[in-house]
């Protein structure tokens, strides 16, 4: 049975290999991305049962989405839609330090997703149903399907998962904002940056903004502060947590691995300390290699990051 | 002074390195197509002043269009739109034989291209306008700036050139044939493949479709067979081309070439017989290298095709 | 409920990119590769569900291997072995013409199959078991799971099919015909070519051969040419199938191809000249573009063979 | 008009991908690069009128030189040589810190360059002039057309800008010590490191060597110091800049970039602070990705190295 | 005369382009390895006469070690073993950090060393033989090769180098303890790392265990500590050498590198601080680039490390 | 001792991987090639005593010539030249069907080849001396240096053996027709193609062309007809081979593979028809793959063009 359901936009994802602007980067890889599917496939590793559920488009991208994540043990729910094509990222590194993503998703078979295309029963039976704030920027449709699954589940006792996930090429912070606090009372557990969080709640230090989201309802607020590590406030607890030491390849996808690694542990039950470090290992796991999702962690790599200075497994 | 004017949409493109479904094509390299400025740099490439119009995204793919035609010698006024991003193709190989190309154009920059955009003054002073009838697929302000440009054209002299090129991801082949219907009277040039040239006349030979196309208006029918050559019908004479012994690695922008040709013979003056060889010599190059437009020819290129049987220069 | 049941050795497979000698070829792309499992995936893009079965190690060639299978839909039994490496195979090119394959398979987990990895309810429950000749030189236990396999089925009145699939790295000639002729009187469906067909039973011509091989047992004999197409003798019917005209780009595979083909055709109740149209359309496709198994076809591709001359698909 | 002219040889650049020794680089990017012309792209893309002058093959090399130019917007005057070829840079990475630069441009086109070359009236009507103690280094014509267009400029109240760029594969520290000596009074705008400002004047610390080159004519005098920043003498005033905190990719061309960042603020009247701080941003960007001048920024690029620390942009 | 000796397994490498799981490489580059024909190379490179000695398949990967060697400069008795494949090693990079090492050397051509596979007359005329505790982990014969070639070598007053390098893929720490225990006594200089060490001798600090270990017989004891530098014991004094400030690319190697770079100082009569000092320029080198031997430095390249800080040799 | 001296320049070599005009080839293989040295590998390979002479650069393109040479089994003196850069070749592909070869020579060490450089003893002691026409076109010392080989060689009774190899980037027809008409007298073995052969002497067909050059002094004349075969008149008997029918990926190389199967064969003693069939299966062997020498058969490969059809070794 199901443990975690996920939906939202999945797309093929051009990934450049060389570093600078865009237009000198000549070569490109074919991979996929999106921010639900990224946790799915990391709460999965990590040995849980997942279903993810998107539209894509009835194309060899779609094909690749569905391919890759019913490869990687995630029940896939690709919608084909015969009306609208796969949506599209393309990936690339203006300097060594920044990342430039660029998407084609506008009408994509992704943005259409509707809540018809959600299965109630599936949502009511899971444990966790984990959104992002990315999928009502998409579309009306999609917007209404995540009020309608955030609705299944609560009157289903099903926990809410929410990553914030904000993008600007989406909506302004003025419309993030608004809807984050429309939903915000419904969701039990909360990922965030800093920056993030005050797009919901006003509020100077981290503790302070921490305190004023779980006075809005999550009864689990995360936030995330990159290479600075991350803090989690539970039950009136926080607790911080440090970053690990990594050469960083690749930044994107390290949030959707910390949540699917906090999600993993919490499906598992483990002690929250246990459930923050493994968070943020997965998340340093996601920025050691390229790939948005490709390098997340199983249990067993889990210990790979204290692994002694030779730095050689043979 | 410009001698030929044309217009359309521009594409950034994803070519895939290697031959089969595109899921598994992995490898991409980034360059840009369109069928207008491909013809724009193959007559340029030919020795003759010519500038190309079009709208580009404000963004990477924009200023590659622009910069990649500025250094191919056209005058490309690549007019930025800041609304709208650059539309992307996608060019695969299902088999060796089989080219796949996919489009993310709906609603980008280049189909937002309008009447407005054109200055009448650059056409009236042309020698040639040169259209295809992909623009009037792309959107209602593209299709007015087609009729809008030719209208100036034939009011100010200038020979109308029109390449067929029907796109059936963009329109029915009763809605193309309706428009081409429309627009044939006005022009003097008129580039098709047999396919083609049945979406406006009805008949049943090749001569007899370039009589019946004829006798709509174009003093010039150019009918296209492929790999079997070509056949002209100018002034009542019908000519036809050998095609050329070359090894075929990339047939897309065959046509565009063997428009450029023509277009480029025709703006020189050349004598019908050798105008229809420039064409052909010119589609042969374009089949026998990757890329829709990198391997046109200059004018010294034109003679290597009848190069010795070693194949090596040194 | 699965329909096709088949077994066998999958391996990593290291493909060099450039033709010539191994020791040149510098870049090698990362795939998988195996008779069995080609065929698992040929027959479940032809739309049956297919279960394969094989032994691999506990590493990342393993999760390869799994994964790709999932992705393409096959149930894939893929029996972690932590005692031994999943085995290897090294694809270069001799020459443009000339293909070499290279293994490191002995003592690998997939040839450590044995009876007790194959649930024989799968078996029985199945319409068709497929199997190669290539499993019983693996190993003797891998022999013994063929001779199971083949009883279990028989037992159950379930179709045996067997491609012969000779290889001469794992034994020789004379074994191979030893083990041949043991079980071909169990088999009702015989893949070979004619090489192959002459270890079983002497014949001059084709026709006699397929004579020769069908008294031993098999009511379905296929005897394949190559470039030259194919032949099938069933119910005394010999039937002749042309082959297509395609541009020859990787050959292997193109056997494994040719039998999904067939037994997905023999599974959704074609005819038999439709049975050994499809097998041979597969077979193209094969050879089509690079990798052993990705451009296999699925129902709505077999068309794309006869697309018009322009090779082009907007 | 054109506000800055320049001149000098600009080579294909053959880049290896690997680190290592050059010969087991196995492989290469073909692109381009010469001082001069980095400057001349440099001042382009931070919005000024720039025309670069250089002899060039008659060959694709020359070509690729033109186009490229051109699509950066700069007023390319790349002279064919139908005696000579273009001239090469071969560029390697011996260790991850070490980048290995080999040239064949001995009697190179590009070295050909003569005062000849060289229309006086674009110099005369230019705002700056800016030439590189390369140019005076590969021939006596070279040489001359440097005194010749110093002379042309300094005549018409153009500013002078030098850029020591000291290349010992060349000339010895004495030859160009000895030169340089001899026109450092005519130049108005000099940059150096300190161990080129040293091979003109004779002095300890950074400030008594800007002051000693000041001493000498100069009225502005730039001294670089690498990943330790930079330090200017205008006026009297010493004024220094930090660094900026990049990830290094490829430190080539970062002089470059450094001058270009200074005299597009000079030629836009920017205050000296600000000129100094772009000359470092340029310089920092250069750094930051593969190619010598491909990611030199734009106006609209400055921010980007100041931006939030995850270093995502969408 | 060749002044080393030194016999072992040498593999064809494939090396993977991409950091992350090695299931999604998709790249590899071909290469070979071999921790005794790395320092083969590394002490010829640094101007000594060397032999390596091993076995190799029949295949094309045995003629691609023969001929690396033999290109390197090193005597190669790549002994062809037509019962028996060339081993493979893959190696990957799970993280920026971790490289990922696996074998296919099971009953390889190399593993098959035997005592008659070594020429006596070659080992006693030398000065050095080196051996590494690889060897005796691969099979019975090769452990009588080493013991064997040690045995000649003391006989005839050879200098006897045994490098641990402990490969946990052949063998546990209880078995390489015992065999290392065993031979020590007969070893003049020996190369470890702390843990190694350790597996011989029980001692806490680093002073304490080369002390130790000096104990047990050897005259030079070498302990490595990674990025953190290098010890050495002789004649009773304890020298230390600061580690090199590089950029590591590849870690792999380094240890071949030390011991390549002591030996070669050995053999040149080099005094013990200078020996030590070459020891780690050599390490540092082998981890500033991709292989693991290719960027084993000449003699004239060991001043690069020092090199001026633009990095740039022109 | 060495059966056949060879001498000339050898290049490093840039091969690009893209077909079309070689400003948009982007990727680059770097190699190695040379006509003398291609011709020293095939013989090499097919099991003869080879020592190649020739200057190189004191650069690591001259150190790839060394290693590459003596890895393939040849006696390489590759003489460093600390006054020159090894030469370069850069080779496209402007269309699939006509490469494009350019060169870096003018100068190079290669060039400054001069008779001090070329042992007497031995050319003396060897059975043939190969030289090329392309040497005497590279300075006044190298054809000096061929001009004192020759007469080393005759006055010692060694067989010369000179191919034509016309460059006509070096010298004009005329050049070459006087210098060879001035040494065709000292010239055992001649191999040239049919317009190569007219340089020389003035006749009709191939077989009146083949008897005046017989006429002229060399024993053998070797009259290559590229994809047409070849002839042979020697003895007053003319002897045609037919070609082998290979797919073409590269004709570089193909007329020194062809002069090495040849010579490799006189050496061996073979009969007149069996030396010309070897001389053709080289000449097929080279065109089937990239690389100018890499494909070059052994003993033990010249079967392998007479495989079975399926092209596949298992």
């Amino acid at each position: 049975m199901t443990e975690l359901v996920t939906f939202g936009e999945t797309m093929a994802l051009f990934a450049a290999r060389r570093t600078g602007p865009l237009r000198f980067a000549r070569d490109f890889d074919l991979g996929l991305g999106g921010a639900e599917s990224n946790v799915a496939i990391g709460v999965a590793r990590l040995g849980h049962d997942v279903t993810w559920i998107g539209r894509v488009g009835a194309d060899e991208f779609g094909d690749l989405i569905r391919a890759t994540l019913a490869g990687e043990g995630v029940h896939a729910h690709a919608i084909p839609d015969p009306a609208a094509p796969t949506g599209l990222m393309i990936k690339g590194r203006r300097t060594a330090d920044l990342i430039d993503v660029r998407y084609y998703r506008r009408d994509s078979a992704g943005s259409r997703l509707s809540p018809a295309d959600l299965d109630p029963g599936l949502i009511r039976a899971a444990r966790v149903l984990h959104v992002s704030a990315i999928t009502p920027a998409l579309s009306g449709s999609a917007r209404e399907a995540v009020r309608h699954a955030i609705c299944e589940a609560r009157s289903a006792g099903v926990t809410v998962s929410l990553d914030v996930n904000y993008r600007r090429a989406l909506w302004t912070p003025e419309e993030a904002g608004a809807w984050l606090r429309e939903v915000v009372g419904e969701v039990d557990v909360l990922f965030a940056t800093e920056a993030e969080g005050r797009l919901i709640a006003d509020a100077e230090g981290a503790e302070e903004l921490a305190a004023a989201l779980a006075g809005l309802g999550p009864r689990h607020v995360l936030l995330k502060f990159g290479a600075e590590g991350a803090m989690e406030l539970s039950g009136g607890v926080v607790r911080r947590a440090e970053p690990y030491r990594v050469t960083e390849v690749d930044s994107v996808g390290a949030g959707d691995a910390f949540a699917a690694g906090w999600l993993a542990d919490w499906l598992a039950g483990a002690e929250p300390g246990q459930r923050l470090a493994t968070a943020c290992a997965a998340g340093a796991f996601a920025v050691t290699s390229q790939g948005d999702w490709e390098s997340l962690p199983r249990r067993a790599d889990l210990d790979l990051l204290r692994r002694p200075a030779d730095g050689v497994s043979r």
